[in-house]
């Protein structure tokens, strides 16, 4: 059978940086061709970066885009590497972009791949399954393919899909077998949720053995906003078996020779035939591949998924890292309490940007615990981060000396003498403010608007509170074990949660705690799950009907909550779109 | 010809409150009926409200739906309303819900209309064609029914449609025509937008041509979240007549008799054919229709739209008034600093809940003129809303007496300070906080993060400020036509724009003047035009440059930037998705 070397680029695009993109490509191709590869692939529209939401709409951007192509192509071929089929994911559009219900059937912006090969373009392939659930809004944005694109490379036929044609039976991984395809390229923009690592190997199974073809999934690396996507590309042979995979979460170049059957003259279906879903089959031959590599055969390696603790805690290291850097924060700052969740962020933030650029900011009141204070201190002297301390009781007199405020409404001030606090310091160095609330706080609006949810990121939005713990253990015991300081004091692991907003004051004086409330929590939220389904699980009633009551009516809050790297299902922010003015209560 | 009575009921429905949105449709039923109504129509998802959003995913919520549906027809019944058809719109599904790419075909939820007789539901109808642009999202949510309904009522054909029915060519209007239809019933939610009233008219009219039958509109009317649903429901004859419209944003029962041709027997299609699109003919028949009624023909009269500025007022009033009502605050708080945003949020908020229910706080600093502070006790005396004077000079010379700042960070804090009254004085005394950022302003950024733009709602935030200063123009106008005292001061209308956080500071330091600004904006944002075409319809280069620039970097501040009730094609927040993390510059 003859041997394909493939490079699979899983590489980090900054979204609309064009230029940047470009230049990612050239350098990687030239990475690629110097280890022989005779066929380069880049994820999903790399050229424009993903997802670029409503910028498909602006005419300007879908020129540029377009023009960004032929020129990556022409300098590609420049750069003396012409010869190599280099794969990428653009923006395309063959029409306006199409914005209402009576836009013109099957014109309008498209999400893309081509194939460049002596300085052209040498064919297009349009992204035929578009999602439209969870945070994809594909079907918003973009116009079908209706193609099997196969194009005759070495002998050998190769097709291309993207991202969501893996994820649905059927359509071009079903048609391919049709076409007698050896090889299905599949370019992704695939974001991370918990355990979808899980997902997509058998997944990839399915449609090598739907197209009976090896396939070379290519994922894009890196942050975007709430997203975080997290590589893991890989190559899988027809019959199942896993031939290369790349890490998690850090850029890579996976090489790897594939034995691929050669192309079939005699193949039932010819270039312009419908095939399976719809598909029209176009067929494509490019002349004039680099050789096969003299040497020993190139092997990508199987790298193991790693833990659950360690997949989230880099997800949210990386997140943080590209959210801060591609918008060019020099640093960012946070307010320290003591308490678990400050700890957990200051040191995914130390682990992200370093210590000299985090400012941990300790802002005591009157009933900040002598601990609190200490905790904070300890997390500053583990972490080396900048620490500061600015107490907040002179502001605090200063505004109940000149209002009438009681109950609620001072323990509020507190958070939010705190905010104005950490936005001043960020206006005054350049730093980007951190918020540091956990999502079973955000579920049930646990906060003070405007006061501790002030910030430009959240890294744990997305994490129970539980499963902060648990990241707090875990990154401890890592350090141990790699012989390193722990960064989170024992004691702020240990000690039960406080606001400390009045004196004495617990988590547990509002809420049940936490060991009842996360699974209430993740069946409600997570799950869609009613009040009925609840309790017929085994949960308390009473319990069941306060939570969801607090849910149910903290919606406006957790909207003005600043963004945050996504890890599961159902994110706040960008999965759920609950009405604000909502009447509706599960307990009747 | 046979002649119907109809009876079209524009009512205010809350999301999620089923109980109290059943009792809605028994109340009008009621009136409907003692007007002789032999066919009464509702809008679409009467019964849950709409949009409900991610509430579809849950199946309690849709169980309840269903179960509400049925309860509301034994109900009617039960009131002695049986007799009566009644067309209410409501949420189904006939399959679990379903989120993901993996989907089962043709199973899911459903966005539905019932017709109700003697008690029972008689028959239902999906809508066809769901709409996936601007505020829609339905092709996440909904399944497409597949049918052309079509009931038999007092010897007439009557089909349902569904709002996005009738904005689509083709479809159940085009298969009506075939089935020989004589009405056609449209419900609707159909959200405001500034000159749609201009476009809805004629969509009605052609989509009479194309069904050859009687178009009987009905749109809900009320606000929901940013959403305003306008009303403007209407009767048009098949040659494009129109018969009866009712007013826009006021609850209203429109009763018309009108003449619809008889049934035809021998109709090319029967039950159960294909018909155009796809559908499926399913044809009903119900028996004993209340009498055609003695007396004089009920004529529903024909409203003429009003100015735009009057129409603008009016969607601002109702939408704030209905997110204030329907979130059950008792009352409205904002900062009046004398200038022309606030005193046109105050007049709205006084139009939309009495000057009983707002108060006005002037809150001056050692930069606030001396007119500022004239201007805000002006307005107050002129509303009659409940004023107060808070200076935030001691509050912030504390602040700066702790911490280092300069610059923007002192400029920034004083509006942060203010921010923190309005909330202490919302947590001590339940009032929802009001901003008063106009959409220029959060266009390209001009305001303080967790200062001016904290609040709970924005009556202005998606008006343009040369339209603030036109719509206090016309109010104070029509307050002097009617006799009354025009309610926002000259001054106020007439000095140039400051935000006086410095000494001497004007927004033309910072930003070109309005005139010259909100044209660019609006063809950038509103338009999707980019950089060149901007240039090229004749603004001047570096202008547009700068002006970009600002709008391409505030994404952050305007996601965090409180709801407010849309009048354009292109709210922010509700219609505009832009990455925040973006490296996309019209200007290269």
């Amino acid at each position: 059978m003859p041997t394909l070397r493939l490079a699979l680029c899983q590489v980090n695009p900054s979204v609309g940086d064009l230029t940047g993109n470009a230049d990612i490509v050239r350098a990687w191709s030239r990475r690629a061709a110097d280890a022989g590869a005779q066929l380069v692939l880049f994820p999903e529209m790399v050229l424009t970066g993903y997802p670029v939401e409503d910028l498909v709409f602006r005419r300007s951007f879908v020129a540029a885009s377009k023009a960004a192509l032929d020129r990556l192509a022409t300098d590609l071929a420049a750069d003396g590497l012409g010869a190599v089929p280099i794969v990428v994911g653009y923006l395309d559009a063959d029409g306006p972009p199409q914005v209402s219900g009576d836009a013109e059937p099957g014109r309008g912006a498209r999400n893309a791949a081509a194939l460049l090969h002596r300085g052209e373009v040498r064919i297009t392939y349009f992204k035929h399954h578009l999602p439209n659930y969870g945070v994809f809004d594909e079907d918003r944005y973009f116009v079908p393919g209706d193609t099997l694109t196969v194009v005759r490379l070495g002998g050998v036929d190769v097709a291309l899909t993207i991202c969501e044609d893996l994820w649905q039976a059927g359509g071009p991984f079903a048609a391919a077998r049709q076409a007698d395809v050896g090889l299905v390229v599949s370019i992704n923009g695939s974001p991370y949720e918990l355990n979808k690592d899980d997902l997509r190997l058998p997944v990839v199974r399915r449609r090598a053995a739907e197209s009976q073809a090896t396939i070379a999934y290519v994922n894009m690396v890196g942050g975007q906003d709430e997203l975080v996507f997290e590589g893991d590309s890989m190559i899988v042979a027809p019959d199942g078996t896993l031939l290369a995979r790349a890490p998690q979460f850090v850029e890579h170049l996976l090489v790897h020779d594939v034995q691929v059957p050669p192309a079939v003259d005699a193949s039932e279906v010819a270039d312009g035939d419908r095939v399976g879903d719809g598909l029209r089959l176009v067929r494509r031959t490019v002349e004039g591949l680099p050789p096969t590599p003299d040497g020993p055969a190139a092997l990508g390696g199987v790298i193991e998924p790693v833990a659950d603790e360690a997949e989230v805690w880099q997800a949210l290291v990386l997140g943080l890292r590209d959210y801060v850097n591609k918008n060019r924060f020099p640093s960012v700052v946070l307010g320290l309490s003591g308490g678990i969740d400050s700890a957990v962020v200051a040191a995914i933030a130390v682990d992200a940007l370093g210590p000299d650029r985090v400012v941990g900011v300790s802002l005591p009141s009157q009933h900040s615990s002598e601990h609190s204070r200490e905790d904070a201190a300890d997390l500053a002297k583990r972490t080396g981060l900048d620490y500061r301390i600015e107490p907040i009781q002179p502001m605090v007199d200063t505004f109940l000396a000149n209002l009438s405020l009681s109950g609620v409404a001072v323990e509020n001030l507190q958070a939010r003498v705190r905010g104005v606090i950490l936005m001043a310091l960020s206006n005054q160095e350049g730093h980007l403010v951190l918020t540091t609330g956990n999502k079973s706080e955000l579920a049930v609006g646990y906060s003070t608007l405007y006061g501790d949810s002030v910030g430009g990121f959240n890294p744990i939005k997305d994490v129970w509170k539980t499963l902060v713990w648990r990241l707090a253990k875990w990154r401890n015991a890592e350090a141990a074990r790699l012989g390193g300081t722990p960064p989170i004091p024992e004691n702020s692991i240990g000690k039960p949660p406080s606001a400390e907003l009045s004196p004495g004051q617990l988590d547990s004086d509002t809420l049940p705690d936490y060991d009842v409330l996360d699974p209430i929590l993740i069946g409600y939220v997570d799950g869609d799950l009613g009040r009925d389904g609840l309790v017929a699980s085994g949960h308390d009633a009473a319990v069941v009907d306060k939570v969801l009551r607090m849910v149910d009516t903290a919606e406006y809050k957790r909207r003005q909550s600043a963004p945050g790297t996504k890890i599961s299902m159902k994110a706040f922010g960008r999965d759920r779109r609950l009405p604000i003015t909502n009447r509706w209560r599960e307990d009747g």
